[in-house]
């Protein structure tokens, strides 16, 4: 059943599943669970949503992604930057804390999951490439220092709103006065200990003579640990009475059914914000993916992709959850962890399972400030501003498409700032391909090879001028090509005959055809014959399909050197001297 | 004074200026003056304008544009689609027949010009390069029906509205009862003169025996004939008691000095259709004087005629006028009638100038209809739907431009019509070059030639994987490659050495370049070692800036021949036999 294994990835692996694997799977599905419990609450809160929106986002979506996804080791549930484009998205439509903001985010999970299996059933998934990399880099470190600075309120005990920095800046700086200086200890208490035990815990536990996994767990364990003793110190010590918010009653139970809102007002507000999400979600997935899938010469299908990510999200959508998508630092602990297959993630949801039953009254002292300190210790290591200083090294107009998504992400918000962001690569790219590369060549002596007359000393001929067009022609160069040939030519009084040499011209669409046309019947008007060399077979077969090919004065050549025997004296006397070749 | 002439392009040409070309220049401005009269007022009507609007559109605009412009022959003033254009922008603003409509006309031509302007001395001409020919041509064609529909109410005397095609239509067919036959009458009887004085009348007089100059210009005068008959008609029969409507009085004086309206919600309204229009009037006037400049091997200067162009607009807005470019019909008679500098322009002018002080008062009883069927031959001349045909044959992606183009420019309007033009062209060529063609090649046996091991007998070895990408490598196709990469490697299990033969690949940008960066990773991890062949100077120096040659597993070789010889025990073998090269 080859087909149907291609739908359904698990087919295939599943066939083959031994005790091995079983056993790897078990121990990474029990690091990620650990790794994932705080994080679904975290995150749950970033987005705006009740703690359990988190880990029921953690529970049905793992288990469809690991029968359709294909990535061995990516680790789907709630991340941050999605829970920000939440917050944002289902904002505009409703209040926090209302219901119907819980149902508008299931609306949300349910349009995402649909267009990205919609993208993946028609194999649309290289629409994703209007993202460029430098776009996505800047933009994910704008939503970090956003995300970041609107985890401070709960840092500091204040009310502050905001969906741009500027704003939330403003607020917490007009409410700061009210600081809570208890939550504040907790905050910046947790906040401290999360950074150590990112950095100084896993070497002291192996200096202490922890074993390697072990040492690992632990480490990770570090934001289970935070939150136990935070939880304990605001039950035993009555914190809540001074003023400490915590998460308070979460609901003992597995994933309710949930019909998401499917009122067309609400489906025509959100498929705009869901689009980005579904983007923004699979080109973060899919390049973990491919990178971590690399490292065991293992592929993933993009396309199949879309529709594991896809039924995740519907999974979330009637399941009480909001957008998910494969998270990175997760994907990377599962697959250090060891996880071999997507069993995985199905052995992690059964973990959240349990906890969505068992451990859910534990959590009632947790304090938000825990949570934060969570969010912001995460999100700070997406935040690298290194991109500009690259981009500014390598290309001026990458630096310009990446300085554009920083500064509109940050300032006029995620949804402005990434549209932005597409919008200027698009333009930028346009521009550079719209005034090409164009050389005039000459003959290397003694050899067949034609280089640029400015870089190389080269034979020329007054009679013949040939330029190499080192970009694919189309309409946006296609009139440049025009006012650059008509101005060499009435340069330069001697030429009778124009050659383009076509060796870097790997299409050219119908503007560019017309322009040629233009060029030959211009040429033809001023006594001057146009010529064609080293086309492509794809260019060829094109412009076979016109009367170009017809209609032009001169003729085409299979090589430069062709072109240079047989149109100067000088090329047809170095016939004899080259033909031993 | 170089520097100077460069922007006064007639201290240039001014100094040579001879008795032999003032005598030419003299017969053209005669034979275009005789044309553009009729044409003023009824370019003035479908703009929805008085008429005196279109004769003040003739001549401050052509003094300056001979000021200016570097075009020869272009004979700038009211055209079609432009007309169409501003119709369409003032009406958002405005009510026809207020002084509110002309004085908004007043504040397009002067934006319109002003933003001509700032592309000239910004030397930004490229930016009309996002309009691709068959966008282009499809937008024309979709414009002359639009034009051509609206005129009918005039022909039938009925009122009727719209602003695309169904609405026209609806509104022509509701009203049709109320048709007027004696204006029909006049209607279609001018509409069938014009069209036979456009195809016979010419070779009727020539067999007549007329000298072909003369011949030529009563040919060019069968509108004013056309305009004299019926104004007779009408005031000697009293039509116009008969509900026949007429032009009526026309101001009898020179241009007079006017104000454009200022006001910020004006401005911020009407800028978006003044760029629309300028950039419009910009392509269709400069590719009309660059084949008329080609014709007899003199230059245009793009950028000077932005310049010349936005300084007709602007006088346009000071005195009395509206929106105008270089009409390509009127351009062509000006060249075919000898003008052979650009005080042709002003002759004409001065024409204009003569007629708006002593012929006014003459047009008061010419029909409307008189002036629609004018308009209406003018603008069929403009439809050509072959474009459709055309890019069906040679480019699928060109056709969907085209095709959206002109549907929504029917259905929707001008704007949107152009817009989504526009930027379904761009999608469509980041579409394009999202997926490049990349051949696998290897040696035509007994050369140094590398091909697509697809299309020819060549020479490979099991450990060598070498890939030739034909197109530049920019965010759109970098994860493609990574794709593709990571596919033929899992495929061939006993690959060592991977070569990327960049020999087309123009450009590397900062995505394509994590792209390469990524890849190169990934093969590591997988033991297998990353090259690159050909890369171009441009290409290698960008690369230079890096990291990523450092990084790079491989080495960058000059040609894929040494590529081979360092790479595989076939090339190292074939070196002794190749080495007599």
């Amino acid at each position: 059943m080859p087909r149907l294994s291609r739908y359904f990835p698990i087919l295939d692996w599943g066939r083959r599943y031994d005790r091995s694997a079983l056993l790897n799977d078990l121990v990474a599905a029990v690091i990620v669970t650990i790794m994932l419990i705080p994080q679904s609450l975290a995150y749950a809160m970033l987005a705006g949503l009740p703690p359990e929106a988190g880990i029921y986002a953690s529970i049905a979506p793992l288990v469809l992604y690991a029968i359709f996804g294909t990535s061995r080791a990516l680790a789907v549930g709630p991340v941050a930057v999605v829970s920000l484009l939440t917050a944002s998205a289902v904002g505009q439509v409703a209040q926090q804390g209302t219901a119907g903001y819980a149902m508008a985010a299931l609306t949300l999970a349910l349009l995402s999951g649909l267009f990205l299996l919609a993208l993946g059933v028609l194999r649309l998934g290289f629409l994703a490439n209007f993202l460029s990399h430098p776009v996505i880099a800047g933009f994910i470190s704008a939503s970090g220092i956003l995300i970041a600075t609107s985890q401070l309120k709960h840092l500091l005990g204040i009310e502050a709103g905001g969906h741009n920095l500027p704003e939330m800046l403003a607020a917490i700086l007009r409410n700061l006065p009210e600081t809570n200086p208890i939550t504040l200890t907790i905050g910046l208490g947790v906040t401290g200990f999360l950074f150590w035990a990112r950095r100084g815990l896993k070497p002291l536990l192996k200096r202490l003579g922890a074993p390697p996994l072990l040492a690992d767990i632990l480490a990770k364990a570090g934001p289970v640990a935070a939150v136990i003793v935070s939880t304990l110190a605001v039950a035993g010590l009555g914190l809540v009475d001074k003023g400490v918010k915590i998460v308070g009653a979460v609901p003992q139970s597995l994933p309710p059914l949930t019909m998401p809102d499917l009122s067309p007002d609400l489906l025509g507000t959100l498929l705009l914000p869901a689009i980005l999400i579904s983007v923004i979600g699979f080109v973060e997935s899919v390049s973990v993916a491919q990178t971590l899938a690399a490292k065991r010469r293992q592929r993933i299908d993009p396309d199949q992709e879309l529709i594991g990510l896809g039924a995740a999200n519907i999974g979330a959508a009637f399941t009480g959850g909001y957008p998910v998508t494969g998270g990175f630092a997760r994907s990377v602990v599962n697959f250090d962890a060891g996880a071999e297959t997507p069993a995985a993630g199905i052995f992690t949801a059964v973990g959240l399972a349990i906890a969505a039953v068992a451990l859910t009254p534990l959590v009632y002292f947790l304090p938000n400030a825990t949570l934060a300190a969570t969010i912001v210790v995460a999100v700070l290591s997406l935040v690298d501003l290194s991109i500009l200083k690259k981009t500014w090294a390598y290309s001026r107009s990458d630096f310009l498409a990446v300085a554009a998504t920083i500064l509109l992400t940050l300032t006029m918000g995620v949804e402005i700032g990434v549209a932005a962001g597409v919008g200027i690569s698009v333009l930028l790219q346009i521009f550079k391909t719209s005034r090409p590369h164009v050389a005039e060549v000459g003959l290397v002596p003694g050899t067949q090879h034609f280089r640029n007359i400015l870089r190389h000393e080269v034979k020329t001929d007054p009679g013949l001028l040939t330029l190499r067009v080192d970009e694919s022609l189309y309409f946006a160069n296609a009139r440049f090509l025009e006012a650059l040939i008509q101005n060499r030519v009435t340069e330069g009084c001697r030429i009778h005959d124009v050659v383009l040499m076509f060796s870097a011209v790997n299409a050219v669409d119908y503007s560019a055809l017309e322009s040629l046309e233009a060029i030959n019947f211009r040429l033809r008007d001023m006594g001057i014959r146009l010529h064609l060399s080293e086309v492509k077979g794809p260019v060829m077969d094109r412009l076979k399909r016109s009367h170009f090919l017809d209609e032009m004065t001169g003729e085409v050549f299979l090589s430069q050197y062709d072109a240079w025997r047989a149109l100067t004296a000088t090329g047809a006397s170095d016939r004899p001297e080259q033909a031993a070749e």
